[in-house]
């Protein structure tokens, strides 16, 4: 029989169905096979030596010769960063206009790497360039939130393979984030207690789903992890923003994300992915039920119906069997 | 510029972008070229003379030589017919054993037609068994909630092409769905008036996202559609619950149903799809803010890391056009 569990975070409920399962070493890339590309690629913009064919240059790492981190401008953004901001608000309809900030990161000069296989200290640059351009899109007084996310792969939505990852930032609050805010506020109200933190103690404390654990940081599988591998790296210091986020805890974080995309990347068969950043804006920092984290979902199964129905996932993995395999996955 | 529109009945923002956006015309199946297949599979479960195949059988139209309709036990259920429902509740993590229905509804025993394609007195005579199998499900006392869905094509999550679709009825309720009352319920207090009653009210008079209008339905794109040609059949007479639907309202809903999805596959080149019916139980028929509803995704876009961080989505068709290319889009 399956089991469902709540995801008291997220609110979600999650069917753990293992039934159906493959073992977590089963699990392989969806992906055909696909030649390895070259190191340069003559149509693809986010090569070096291709600068000309990206929009406006935002910010770069790396001197004008040899850059190693570029942050342009998306050439088809979802938000505007010129125009202003207009409601219209009437009993049944309400619109913005869209504008906002629509970055990408070019995370690397080669085209044929990965973010799994960067250097340590390389993905610690990108890490610190993200908390730059999400302070940065937050200080435009039309944007109301932020969120950073990848999208490795094509079954993870993307057609561009040259690393790279996006920053979005729109003139309205999510209703998904608005949702979890109140659910944290109530929790907080209830107990005096952070949810977040409260759920670091009780993982930590009881293992079954421990990753990777250090000073600063804890990546887990959640207990209602809504597919397999899906997994969270929280902060144990408390802070309701990643713009809070300090230089020696960026290397930590560095470190984790690193080492969890190894293992993705040697043991799964580097498979599609994506990873967001939830946090609350900089001005909220403060606050003391929102606790930011980063989110990463391997992309080995598909939503279907039931789960754009009822927004309950089907998990064909224990998040116990998942976490084991992680924990003892090889990183090389 | 884009437009950001909430959907006031999902409480999701919507990105209309169309800078990157398709004609209508130009949406082709996301699959590629497959062979017609034969009217009969020898390897396929729900084909008409490979019965022994099925789980057990719990509902059939026909009679024993010719079925027509034939419901089955999903042969892995996500939740278990059979079996005890406990609850673990602690202050951090809550499941409950999973219990509940799953049944497929295989829909035609011919292999090689599509939902589109069915004469629409044997389409009546599906919906009619969902409404014998929802009212059902939920006279088990376990259950919470129950969904009816279809999955079309690998992209919208299905490996099986014989024309079937699913009930799962689970032990709790989604947190989706309370989220939903909960705001048609505000709106509702606020002004004493079901918000999908006023919806319908509103997109028929202003007539631009209408596709199909007749007595007791209406088919339309949504103010704030999700995806390109997202669409939703409103019942006209209020009502909470599916299972409350007449026998002359079915003969029209599925006169609603069959041209919309005629009009997928014959103008949108039978693209994926899944359609969901949102429904509350039977026993809540009455409730004055609930409404029960038809909804129709295509699968033409992927959901990526921006749609899984912010729940929010982007569409890169207006609905206005989505819905002037479906009122004039050929049925055959």
């Amino acid at each position: 029989m399956s089991e469902l569990r709540l995801n008291l975070i997220t609110r979600e409920w999650v069917v753990i169905s293992t039934e159906r399962a493959k073992r977590p070493g089963e699990f392989t890339n969806s992906r055909s096979e696909r030649p390895t590309p070259p190191p340069y690629l003559h149509t693809c913009p986010f090569c070096a030596g291709n600068e000309h064919k990206t929009s406006e240059e935002r910010a770069r790492v790396g001197d004008g010769k040899g850059w190693q981190i570029r942050v342009v401008a998306n050439r088809y953004p979802a938000v505007s960063i010129a125009g202003e901001k207009t409601r219209h608000a009437d009993a049944l309809m309400r619109s913005v206009s869209g504008v906002g900030v629509h970055e990408v990161v070019i995370e690397h000069p080669a085209h044929n790497t990965s973010t799994a296989l960067f250097e340590l200290r390389h993905l610690e640059n990108v890490l610190r360039v993200y908390r730059e351009r999400f302070t940065e899109a937050n200080r435009d007084p039309r944007v109301e939130h932020a969120i950073i996310f990848k999208n490795h792969g094509e079954g993870a939505g993307t057609a561009v393979d040259h690393p790279h990852s996006q920053l979005i930032a729109t003139p309205v609050v999510p209703y998904q984030f608005r949702d979890r805010v109140r659910a944290a506020m109530h929790y907080f109200d209830d107990t005096g207690e952070c949810l977040h933190c409260a759920m670091i103690k009780r993982e930590r404390s009881e293992g079954a789903r421990a990753v990777i654990d250090t000073e600063h940081f804890f990546t887990f599988v959640p207990y209602a992890a809504l597919s397999p591998f899906h997994t969270w790296i929280f902060p144990k210091r408390h802070s309701a923003s990643f713009s809070d986020i300090r230089d020696g805890e960026l290397t930590e974080l560095a470190y984790h994300l690193k080492t969890l995309l190894a293992k993705f990347y040697f043991s799964l068969e580097n498979p599609d992915f994506n990873y967001v950043i939830r946090s609350s804006r900089p001005q909220d920092a403060g606050n003391e039920y929102c606790h930011w984290y980063l989110a990463i979902v391997p992309r080995l199964s598909k939503a279907a119906g039931f789960e754009l129905g009822s927004g309950i996932y089907i998990n064909t993995v224990l998040p116990e069997e998942s976490a084991a395999f992680l924990r003892s996955a090889r990183t090389e």
